[in-house]
């Protein structure tokens, strides 16, 4: 398909979609109207204004981007969704689906039948299948390798064993492979009887009659270079490969660092075996850091916005289990203290406060630590500064801020004892964040745990239970 | 620059750092002995081993990428960091300042004069420089523009006046052009004759004598049609555009949605201005990303790992201050009843569970609604259903979470009275969670705020007096 199909910039998206929630609105008014007045429903369903709206949507729906299409599924809730998806040409089902969220997609593959879904599969490339493979059901994928020539079901069923981020699994077969030892004229030829080059094709691979890399030709090369020079002698001979075992985190830092837009991806002969291209890894790069964002809210995926109570609530429950566990030793420990704060009634006010900085404070802390460790900034060689840089800041914030506090509570409760407990509590505590936070991430980055998950959760539990502790635990031994 | 020059994945990136961390050590080592002995330090200048150890470290970095070489001082501390820069080689200044980080680059710049700014900016190309120009003093700016040809001296003119989130901030001006009544053979020649093609040129653009934009022609299609046909008959006449006031967030999703490599960008009579390539997007999406997860933690901006504790403590005092407050007027909230909690202690311990599960849950909400807005899914038509749709999510979190806690609380303090309370408080404040926490974004978003920064702290200020109002009022209506 070309590139070049009636495209949307964001607004006119949006008016887009607001034409599709009319027109599915003004579908809805009819048949509402049609159920007052009990016409049976066949005539509805032949009835001329119904089906005009639907005409207009469907060739609304035509027009639009498969990007665009899956857009406005997204926006819409499941009822009008699978009225959408329903009008939507079955030979573009294949690369809708792949456009849609992974939520949103369940929703549309529950719909459809064996068939429908075998269908859409076979209308897209290997790669592609396998992106889809984990929602399809299995007899479907077992018909589609059968359908499959040899190369292909290979490349499927090893594209299916890679692990979702590594290499293997954003790679793509798309590349032109071309010998070393013709002429750039050649290559022009060949190119020209092709008459259609892939997508994101910014370079051909040099390989020898192996299948092993011998280089790249940017076509940038290929188009400036004199059409009699060889194809050895104008090639790229190192560039930036890849293996299909690679982290795709990696790639994607190799892919911005180095401004790539495809590289080649080889086995460990060295033989070609496909392509990463710089959309993979955009798409790549979107889901990761919308994975870190919702991890850090406590979301273990991303959420159909129209997802049922129940759904939702599977989604949400991990997290908030795990929260109500910390929370409940938190609780505890406060438990411990009751006599205290049976005599001094104040501290009940003010201990949430040293909890809450703490909690602030520390996942400062904690996300400074987990990008590093992401780009692979911190090494043995400069732990020490990293501590002794984050003791020192939490000692300035605790003496300042911690002063600050403890003069409210003395001009509050007229207590100065009191106020000198909240400063040293508040102290302590920034320094216990600030140990731990920095701590935390590195002990989960040692045992091979992606620190970026659940660090924030496990900090807030200790300076919550430990500001607990050391505010009460100081007030019990000073004031009581 | 080649393309390919020695490009490291990120393992032997590791090895390298690790292996100029070892240099500088034995650089040291050798200092230091010196110093112990007393010898002047023009001798330690010139003595053989402490020369020798900077020689091979210099060799090191003038092989790596400038990337790279930015990643490297990234990772060092501040003394050492500035020693690897001083063995940079100048003319590489320019284009390694543009890859640190901007935390980085402030360091570095410190140490530069202004003559040596000079003729760093002066190696790079004038988008480039708009991205500097913001770290630069005034006057090297002054100079700059004072050097130049008239077209650049408008160009920078124009790319400083844009604002940072804008497509002008991230253009370049590396377009090439062609008029459309020439032929393919025409154009194939021209390209040969310019030799070299500017990074990411996957298009050429059309223009006519006005500089207006016609259409493009990717290389994709030159290298496939016939070369006697002409560049207006296998141009594509409407590619997706820009212009330089647009959104850069918006661009960046288009470039997503539609697998965008370059594409150019025109002002309002649609005369070409410049053009937006695929890396400056990613760059673009990853600072973007970066400074969301930044901001929930409560950092301002991206830290220097290595930066003094007073610059820590500026980047982090924000926020900190922020919770400060609304930690306060919690501790309020709490002080306003401390004659129940005086009566019944046990509420002290249960309270902080009531306001920090309100707290995750409303995160999560408003999380949720952040993305859906970011992505334009968010309208009239289906705020009601996305209402519901929480609070049903709250109800049934409530009352399965509240009902368990509520037993638990029955079960330490033998209360069926505080284990009730404990269940209506925790429904209402997730209740509350739910509906602020749908409606903080939404307000925000309806003012022109970026509802991603700050929804996080308001919606935990809400869940955390609200939730501890909730449940030490109903303790005091119905238990004291």
């Amino acid at each position: 398909m070309s590139e070049y199909q009636e495209l949307k910039p964001k607004e006119s998206l949006q008016e887009t979609l607001q034409q599709v929630i009319d027109l599915l609105h003004r579908h809805k008014l009819v048949e509402e109207l049609v159920h007052k007045q009990d016409m049976p429903r066949h005539e509805l369903v032949e009835s001329l204004v119904h089906k005009q709206n639907l005409v207009e949507l469907q060739s609304k729906l035509d027009k639009l981007h498969p990007a665009d299409v899956a857009h406005i599924l997204e926006a819409l809730p499941l009822q009008d969704r699978l009225l959408v998806w329903d009008l939507v040409k079955a030979e573009r089902d294949g690369e809708i689906l792949l456009e849609v969220s992974d939520a949103v997609r369940e929703t549309l593959i529950a719909e459809m039948d064996s068939e429908e879904l075998l269908a859409a599969a076979e209308s897209l490339d290997t790669d592609e299948i396998a992106d889809l493979a984990p929602d399809l059901p299995h007899d479907v994928i077992q018909e589609l390798l059968e359908s499959m020539d040899a190369q292909n079901r290979v490349r499927l069923q090893s594209a299916l064993s890679y692990s979702e981020d590594s290499v293997g699994a954003l790679m793509d077969y798309d590349m032109i492979t071309i010998r070393d030892d013709i002429s750039l004229e050649v290559v022009l030829r060949y190119l020209r009887r092709l008459g259609q080059l892939p997508s994101h094709t910014d370079k051909l691979f040099v390989v020898d009659r192996n299948d092993v890399l011998k280089g790249v030709l940017p076509l940038k090369r290929l188009l400036v270079h004199d059409p009699e020079a060889s194809v050895a002698a104008v090639m790229a001979g190192d560039p930036v490969i890849f293996h299909p075992g690679d982290d795709a985190g990696d790639a994607a830092q190799a892919f911005e660092r180095y401004d790539l837009i495809t590289a080649p991806v080889v086995d460990e002969h060295h033989k070609l075996v496909g392509r990463l291209t710089v959309d993979a890894v955009l798409d790549f790069i979107r889901e990761e850091s919308d994975s870190d964002l919702l991890s850090m809210a406590g979301l273990k995926e991303e959420e159909d916005l129209f997802a049922t109570v129940w759904k939702s609530v599977q989604n949400r429950w991990t997290w908030l289990a795990v929260n109500l566990v910390t929370a409940f030793i938190a609780s505890r420990v406060i438990g411990l203290f009751e006599d205290s704060i049976e005599k001094i009634v104040a501290l009940a006010a003010l201990m949430p406060i040293v909890a809450g900085i703490g909690g602030n404070s520390g996942n400062q802390t904690t996300t400074m630590i987990v990008r590093a460790l992401a780009l692979g900034q911190v090494h043995l060689g400069n732990m020490r500064k990293l501590f002794l840089k984050e003791i020192g800041v939490s000692l300035l914030n605790g003496l300042v801020w911690g002063s600050m506090l403890g003069l409210i509570a003395w001009m509050l409760y007229h207590n100065v004892k009191l106020g000198l407990v909240m400063t040293g509590a508040m102290t302590l505590n920034l320094l216990l964040a600030a140990i731990m936070g920095v701590m935390i991430p590195l002990v989960m980055h040692k045992f091979g745990r992606d620190p970026a998950v659940g660090s924030s959760v496990m900090i807030t539990a200790v300076t919550d239970s430990g500001g607990f502790f050391i505010f009460l635990g100081l007030a019990t031994l000073f004031l009581v």
